[in-house]
């Protein structure tokens, strides 16, 4: 069971190595969405996302003997790098499984940070037994992108310091969910440090998995996600989703104009590089002011990894 | 004269109303630079840019008999916002002068501001007998952009700020000059706070009348600029160049590609929005390695401005 007292414990394990994300505001976003809105961001932690939090977290928390085999995981995302730099950090390796035709912007990040890529065939289970026969060869430790413990708990150090960077108690919290690790941890932290906050996951309709999971009270995988928020794809793991179904409120979702929309006013008005995934929190408010109206929400602006230049306006 | 205490005075006067803007760093930077950089982010200010700072040290330093005629500047830039916002703050109105052929997004930005729009011809001295004529009709007191003692009073809060933000001393700072209310203040923060650190405008080729200004003694006004950095157009007033003359240590200068390339690292390793003319002070940086290589540098981004999905990436 992830505690109070675990995602304290690692919030203090992480924050020599991370960033402790500034929370910002915008008058004229409050304005437009009728609610004071408080944004947490995690566009500008480490390796540009939150992900740093549970890699660094999981990284961490590994003894000499495991660490000094490695670890490995499949992700073309922002878990990636997160996990390439924990490991960098810990002297250890990062085994990166990623599909040969991913995106060479992803392919330098990961790079960057030190991570040595494996490439597999661009199909579901290749990642899968490619990730099982690194296992075999290196003795490399598994970390999952997001229905891993360890992740949890450092995804969970986010709303923790958030809430406390905050200082007064929000009415709700926000946060985007793909694989529901953020979401899970954001329950967490949020629940324990008080009840009353409501808890609320924001996804695309394009990508509603987590949604109709929530409403049917079992996992229903996502298939053929369409939505721009590319980080969102994923469907729920069975740990993130035991935590979602008993910790959080509702899921809320929004259109692809309302990730525009979102992703604009982050730009114009925050003055921050935003995804389309990190936008995702603010789209879901603009598509339910009922439920903020007069409120205030903390949102998890969860992160800003975007090659800008090829970035598509609509 | 400018003394330290008047600078002090400014910034406690301003406090209440603009943001004490983060200081950032980011390692790739600092690797791909060859030296520390800490960034004072006034992308992030009120009005996006640090010309916030000015307008509301000019606009409070009025009183009240004086406020009820308002205030009238000639801009089509961010002190038109940045007076709109500070006169609104103050119960006053503020008459704006600008070229009728002026971008849509900052006239709207200016009215946004509650700003009072007077449209004039688009040549230089339209907007000298246009502003001449709303002070001839409204009594209205005129604030130059950036030749005039109170503005530079107001910019001068932000190294300031910067300085007592850094705790340690850093070998120089560098600001980009256009007018030079900036990096007149600038001069004038740091070398009351240490005459150790060198202070460096930052210009780009294409609009270099400051340098070969500081360099000849006397100001040469610039000419068909063709600048990116829409900012930095204007040449030098005497009030900002005397200072600068008698303060900064060189000024330095950058090409085109530099400014984009510098915005691209800030957009991908920052994660924050700046304008072109705010990412002068690192493109001069890029362009002169030798001067920071190993240094503690300070750099002002000064605003961040910019219509995102219609920049043109090169």
């Amino acid at each position: 069971m992830i505690t109070i007292n675990k995602i304290i414990e690692a919030a203090d394990k992480i924050l020599p190595y991370a960033i402790k994300t500034p929370v910002l505001t915008s008058t004229r976003i409050n304005k437009i969405c009728g609610c004071n809105i408080f944004f947490k961001c995690e566009n500008m932690q480490k390796t540009g996302a939150f992900k740093f939090r549970g890699a660094l977290n999981a990284v961490s928390s590994l003894s000499g003997d495991v660490l000094k085999y490695g670890v490995v995981t499949h992700s073309s995302g922002n878990h990636a790098q997160a996990l390439s730099l924990a490991a960098k950090l810990f002297g250890t390796t990062a085994y990166i499984v990623m599909p040969e035709n991913a995106p060479k912007v992803k392919i330098n990040a990961v790079k960057e940070y030190g991570g040595n890529i494996v490439f597999c065939v661009p199909i579901l289970e290749a990642r899968e037994t490619s990730s099982a026969k690194v296992i075999d060869e290196t003795g490399a430790e598994f970390i999952h992108p997001y229905n891993d413990y360890r992740i949890i708990t450092g995804q969970a150090t986010c709303a923790y310091e958030f809430l406390n960077q905050l200082g007064k108690e929000p009415d709700m919290i926000v946060a985007p969910v793909g694989g529901g690790g953020l979401l899970s941890g954001t329950a967490l932290s949020a629940k324990e440090l008080s009840p009353k906050i409501k808890v609320f996951g924001a996804e695309p309709d394009m990508a509603d998995d987590a949604f109709r999971s929530f409403k049917a009270g079992y996992i229903i995988p996502q298939t053929n996600p369409l939505t721009i928020a590319d980080g969102l794809l994923t469907s729920l793991g069975d740990k993130t989703f035991e935590i979602i179904k008993e910790k959080v409120d509702d899921i809320i979702l929004c259109g692809e104009d309302n990730i525009y929309s979102a992703m604009r006013m982050i730009y114009e008005n925050l003055k921050i590089v935003v995804e389309p995934s990190g936008a995702v929190g603010l789209a879901a408010i603009i598509n339910n002011p009922d439920i903020f109206y007069g409120k205030n929400a903390g949102v998890i602006i969860s992160g800003g990894n975007i090659d800008i230049s090829e970035f598509i306006w609509k």
